[in-house]
């Protein structure tokens, strides 16, 4: 089988750490073109991976007949129209969460692919972590029985400077997201309530931003049970990511990784390794997890693993949470 | 100094439990006296422990001028009569969890122990667990930090008779009550809101008595801390009881105990011992440590760990959780 | 069925100690008796614990009828001697270990056991901890297969002084004895052969009393398992003892206890408990057990859970393993 | 600064395997040239990963004078001659472990290392296992005293076929010298004396063979400490890889990798992850370590992790061992 070609639109950090990953780590790809408007910062590191066609404009990109797939990589406002540019123009999307704030731009972004034919996968790395996986296959294969309370606690090390906040959509849109489809994953259900809890601890300046730090919220399922989400915006412990599934067969814990199984005991204390403290030193396997998903989706035909709907309806959550929050009240999805 | 001269009402499972403990484990006691309306059927088993005085009537048990102390087992709807009976009489007491359903009724025991000046301790045996007392300790001495969120998990083996259930005042008094006490001792700090969901998942029976038996609580705390219990009658795998504390310097988080360190792998898996499956195996502990603490707070005149106070505020926040669930609303106290 | 009317022989520490366990947490029995050569010192704490019979001399001890059985908990010197009298005085016996240092003098011992038909017990009590005994039990359930592999590590918190060292028969007889004992008991199976190494790395006094502070014992059992002990004078980090056996089927291992599961995570570090510094506080439950298993053996006529061979051969292995390390040879047994 | 270019001389498993490890996981090194007597069967797969030169002799790769650097991967016998042969041709060196069975050869080889002045690198990968790196550096930092014993746990999945058995060299020259050389690691100090047990548990055909399957081996270290490796060709769990240096001022214990941390509690059992089997998936990261290393000690001039000395040192163990287990005495070195 031919490699798959793709093109990376977006060279920031994240769009840099994708293509290191897809060049070292994913099997049968081939990274061949990358576009941002700031590409003058990044041509010399891109001529370096051996990229062959590098683009100031995505839609030169988009032009380019060898261009399989695209990988979107942009700040969040530019999703959309660059999701239904790709799909227009035939090729498969890799989009980065969330798709959009607008639920209506999410339903264009929808609505093109459909047209278009084209496959589209939503950047929920999470759902490829090694840990989460096997919560989720073991409530899948009914080990776990029927889900009752799924429990995620998702805490960064420390928190964005508060300007980043200002326009991150808060919390719940920036943060939260994700947890709000991993409660999708692991319940194999869909939200039905929300409701959300606030408070800000960590720093008074991002409330002065309208915006809560720590939050708990609270979900029924369409299939009976109750989930929770606990979110801070620093665990100066490190990034603390852990889940729990509950059933009526029994419970499967996921604790957090660590850099080494050594225990070390003193006449003072008792010490394991600390947490990873960042995101893509966590997120690793999930990273390279997704897109041999997105290749072998693609190749075979199969279901895409995180699709457009499930990117549509992890904004509605968020949403949802927030309007639970400032109205103080249950909001039903 | 003299041994504390103790007489239990109540000689029922938990009356017999709390004599053994007191028997072989507190120092410092002597068990000289029970009643019980039952008495005839504990007679004998009274008889071989050496106990001086059997009653029927409680009343001649507190006519006793040799008992020191009560400690009040009985069932919940003759506690408060009992323990206003035993303050008259000048007895300290020990008065089984909860004080009473009735908010006014638990006023007018803090009013009459308040009166005749005797010392009064509630039965919320779990602040004396090693694992719990160990984060309530890490919180109090600064280790946590500020605390942002309090989490507990508290699930029983399986599920009481729906009988029972019909009596028992519900799931947010029967059981959460000593999760809401555990809040207020890991946090340091009293509950201003409360939220509950609930469903019925385990037995539809338990719905149609008018009660849930999955239940998650949030909670805002007056110090700002956002709490979350999760209760589930019935968790397969064992009584499940976990707590975490996390905060502004760190988290601690208490798992549950198993009998056994060891592992045992096969080329089949890798297992360990199950948790145990009754609460008297797992608060084996805790329930001695109530009574040594109960000593100790009464001869060297020191503030009871859970005092009558305590006693009344589980009971506030059960009943508003309840009414949350039922008018689907946030509860403030 | 009547309780046990038991004898104490040794009012030190240990025996004060056993008496208080036997007192509050072993069911079915009576301390009526207690002798001591320095009894004065401990006649008031006798009274305080209701023990009716208080002796300076043993045989005075072993005369009174009402004995049923004694406890044997002097000097290792004097261990023997009594033994012998309390055997032909027709009381069930509970000896310290070792028995004696002598082979023929245990011989002895177990030869007057043998002619007055008494029980006796010798005191391995590590054989009744939750953790050792429950490898056991899978090794004896045949779900770890044929042993192959024994491991045991047993590293005491600090040396005890120079003086006692001097006088307590050296590392092997004194400390490892135990652990002998531990690989008789895991594996099922004899000793056969015996290899020490050790070294002086704790403390030079220890090297010139001329015993080793630091030792690794490698045996061969009837079979065919290999087995290695490793013990250490001074852990500094607590009382270590974790075993570990490996076999055709697969492993089971040990580790060891913690007060608390409590995990603490801060910024500087990820701590738990560390272990118990005391002996007494490690081995608690098998105290206990051990004198639960003693009364039982009795009472119902089953064999002993260590039997007067099992400190014969311990002394043997030990007393082959001085040898190995002083000749620096494997020694056959 | 340049990308390294590297030959690989021998392209079966283990080279294929490094091949891949280096071309996407290696920074700075670039893979230009294969040599295999039987590379008709890998041309291809040469050929897809973009090798540029293919020889089926080593000298001709030796002749190329675009490569900086050679990996050794061909079978034990033929080691030394191709590393006097890359060192004559100026080439670094990277090789197998055993660099040879025969202690004269392996001298030959240091010698002409030293002559020509090329760098060399001894295959012991394990050094770089994050688990053991770890209990290393807690040793060399300190915080671990001196060390007073050494443990390694070395345990295979199942044995290799007996034919391969007869040509190995034995089991303390083709196992468990990766163990040696990590009791050299871990406790920074040479051995002076061994004592070897073993016997025949797994398969009576490995002991026809003139083998034994599981071993027992303790050392003297020159500082003073003991060490201790049990080995098992057959551990029905999987690859079991443990180690701890017990020191004194505290104790470091590496644990196995699991493949998640997800723990399971069901009505019948408590289970998690099985360890991995195939000792590829173990040291995947030691694997790309110790090539990162051999690129960073040239590319930098700093000391090799592990040196042509370090490669005969444990086969001068593994010899001395095989002699004591013949012989049944202690050999010194």
């Amino acid at each position: 089988m031919d490699r798959m070609k793709i093109g990376v639109i977006g060279t920031g950090r994240i769009g840099k750490h994708h293509i290191n990953n897809l060049t070292s780590l994913v099997e049968g790809v081939e990274i061949i073109a990358v576009a941002d408007i700031f590409i003058d910062s990044s041509r010399e590191w891109a001529e370096s991976k051996g990229i062959k066609f590098i683009y100031k404009d995505y839609q030169d990109l988009l032009s380019n007949p060898e261009v399989d797939a695209v990988i979107i990589a942009t700040s969040t406002d530019t999703h959309s129209e660059i999701a239904i540019a790709a799909a227009k123009a035939g090729k498969n999307i890799f989009c980065e969460k969330p798709i959009d704030w607008n639920v209506d731009r999410i339903k264009e972004v929808m609505k093109a692919v459909k047209e278009s034919g084209v496959r589209f996968q939503t950047g929920f790395n999470r759902r490829f972590d090694h840990n989460f996986k096997r919560v989720h296959d073991l409530v899948a294969d009914g080990t776990i029985g029927d889900p009752h309370i799924i429990r995620v606690t998702s805490r960064d090390p420390a928190p964005p400077p508060v300007s980043y906040i200002k326009v991150s959509g808060g919390l719940f849109c920036d943060m939260m997201i994700h947890d709000f489809d991993m409660v999708r994953y692991l319940s194999g259900s869909e939200v039905v309530e929300v409701t959300a809890h606030g408070a800000c601890l960590v720093d008074p300046e991002i409330g002065k931003a309208g915006d809560v730090d720590t939050a708990v919220v609270t979900m029924k399922m369409a299939n009976g049970a109750l989930a929770v989400i606990d979110n801070s915006r620093q665990a100066v412990y490190g990034y603390d990511q852990r889940v729990e599934v509950f059933g009526s067969r029994g419970v499967a814990v996921a604790m957090n990784d660590k850099p080494s199984t050594v225990e070390v005991s003193t006449a003072d204390s008792v010490t394991t390794d600390k947490i990873p403290f960042f995101f893509l030193d966590r997120y690793t396997g999930a990273f390279v997890g997704q897109f041999t998903a997105f290749v072998n989706s693609i190749n075979n035909n199969l279901p895409m693993v995180v699709d457009d709907d499930d990117g549509l309806k992890a904004v509605e959550i968020a949403l949802a949470a927030g309007r639970s929050l400032r109205e103080g009240c249950t909001i039903k999805l």
